[in-house]
């Protein structure tokens, strides 16, 4: 018993995440099917990147996740099969597994071009159907991904140049949201590791979080630090730094989102904006 | 092979519910996962404290619901772990409860606090992956409740002061509508006991509903009663009387929604409003 | 192990689907359940019509697929059971099986009016889950159609007269927008085989499309033969005639949705529109 993730940007109300699932359990009927998220904005292969490397690890060893944010589906590009830190992962090479491959080396990692685990006759408009779901479902009853296709290495893949931290001019750290959740969280690719470098009392109070005109001076550890109503800054579930606002939507709020900058700087140094 | 349920508002675009299903399939991989809604308005516990009461009971008997609205995360709010009429239940201790419990006594009700059920570290912001999915799997697996916390009084949690229907001045009977549906329905908190000791002919036609300006006068039995686009009272799916719409929107058409008053008098009665 | 797929216009924010499925596992606890849409606009019995003919045939053999949209809910119309092409399906007899039908004539074909295959009491306003789910969970566990109510023939079942290609004045091939995805393709009536008949040079490269003020010149035999941001018409993956915008939204672009004529002529002849 084997499972299968799902994350693509089709939404849930066309049914071709229903139909993707039947073609797997045709070949896989023992399988458990988990949705991810359906959700992506359509053809947004960063923000899906980011999103499976911090949600993949939580699910059972061996879990397959099926990964089809696609925007070249029928052209040249091919597909991805690989098996990392105990999970396997499938997706087009369009950059979408930069983010899981930086965290862990694969230890397989093939293009899958073998029709004999494809649905035929293959469209040129839905591979999600054709080739992405009986593959999987044929990983998840224990097809070793070298029967898929050759190997390739890790640099032959496509790899996105991926928004990351860096140092200004003024030796603060800059970055971005790169997520808003549904409770308007601004979610950012500033990791924890990178704030506690920063700070110099090492347990971040001495940080400042400058997003637009808000300024939030010190890490919080739960959302109850402030009162409702009033912003935050926080390590998130995903290990990352997020802005919050207590019993409201920060993003609303502030009147930003995804791409906005943040800056983090210590609080009590001058600082050039 | 057990049933988990889960009703969070965390809604389906972010992977939080998929890393707590990836989370419980770790523990307990034979279980079948059913999402109830994940679209309850953000930490509206009153609204989560309705529906789960409405609907627990067309589950499996056994079956583990995982109930996570809590504005309260991170906080020193704990987190109770029920067993009544069959079902379990695990929810903060913020009144999410509130009905399952006045409905039906628990045969068990615990402060979940043993570390041996949670992931570790603990994060202050989703407790759903790191204490409500590992102690619902263990459940599912057959964990007795007494082995995840110390045992608790029902006169000990939070209880929601919830709408309860009550009578008017005039004698009528006063209600709120608790929630609208995709289809328009208004579903009040009237429940059919309270209309049928108010009707005089006991078959509930000769009842009036106030809503707004409009007055609905008798029950309908089905949809059907009445031409399409009229109004029309009922006993809805979950017991509680409702206003809809045949084949049409109640709540666009009346511009009521969740909150709005609804008044239910015997028609051929001399009515103060 | 069977699967039981559901198609619906419950949305999923209100506790349907889910007390739907928990009324199932009560039943037939070994089946899997998976989801086609919930999202079918309220009452679009014809939209759903389309969807189940061009979805059910990628699930197993075997699968029961349950189908509610159901304006008529508790009036008197009544509910039928098909085995046909190897599947199941359930829904109301309200023209919802008319395409299914009209492609694989059904094996067996029964009204279901077995009250022992019911939830009771059984409610005027939710046969989802008093009549639907009780009765495909049978079904998944090998009951015969025949023991859920009356054969009845297929002449007898309501028909909805769904729009269909024609053959306008001028001798073009007429059809309409049946649906519209979330990524904007428009999704048509007219299918493969009446573009290949018109087609004088077999590939269809010589059809022009017309939608609105536009016209595709050729069809396109994958997104990428066109330069992002322009339209093309393409086969879609559901068998039929589609308009897309590479990379884009076609829909949003053109201003056109569900319901938008589109003509397909010969490019070179001369056309009267």
């Amino acid at each position: 018993m084997s499972v299968i993730s799902f994350l693509t940007d089709f939404g849930t109300s066309d049914p071709y995440v229903g139909i993707m699932k039947g073609v797997a359990l045709a070949i896989a009927p023992q399988s458990t099917l988990v949705d991810l998220s359906h959700e992506v904005d359509p053809q947004d292969v960063q923000g899906a990147a980011f999103l499976i490397a911090s949600a993949y690890s939580w699910f059972p060893e061996k879990t397959v996740h099926v990964l089809v944010v696609d925007p070249g589906v029928g052209s040249s590009r091919s597909i991805l099969a690989a098996e990392a830190d105990g999970h396997f992962f499938l997706a087009p090479d369009n950059g979408l597994l930069t983010r899981v491959l930086e965290i862990m080396p694969p230890t397989a990692l093939v293009r899958v071009e073998n029709p004999g685990y494809f649905l035929h006759p293959i469209s040129n408009t839905f591979h999600g159907r054709d080739i992405f779901a009986p593959a999987a479902a044929y990983i998840a009853t224990g097809e070793p991904l070298a029967n898929l296709g050759p190997p390739v290495s890790t640099t032959d893949v496509v790899k996105l140049c991926l928004a990351a931290p860096y140092t200004t001019d003024s030796g603060d750290l800059g970055g971005a949201v790169v997520a808003v959740d549904r409770f308007g969280n601004l979610i950012s690719n500033i990791d924890e590791d990178s704030l506690r470098g920063m700070s110099q009392t090492g347990d971040m109070t001495d940080l400042c979080v400058h997003v637009g005109e808000s300024v939030v001076k010190g890490l919080a550890f739960s959302y109850q630090d402030v009162a409702p109503g009033r912003l935050l800054a926080i390590i998130g579930s995903r290990g990352f730094l997020e802005i919050s606002l207590n019993r409201g939507n920060a993003a609303t709020w502030l009147g930003h989102g995804k791409g906005a900058p943040l800056t983090v700087s210590c609080c009590g140094r001058p600082r050039n904006s």
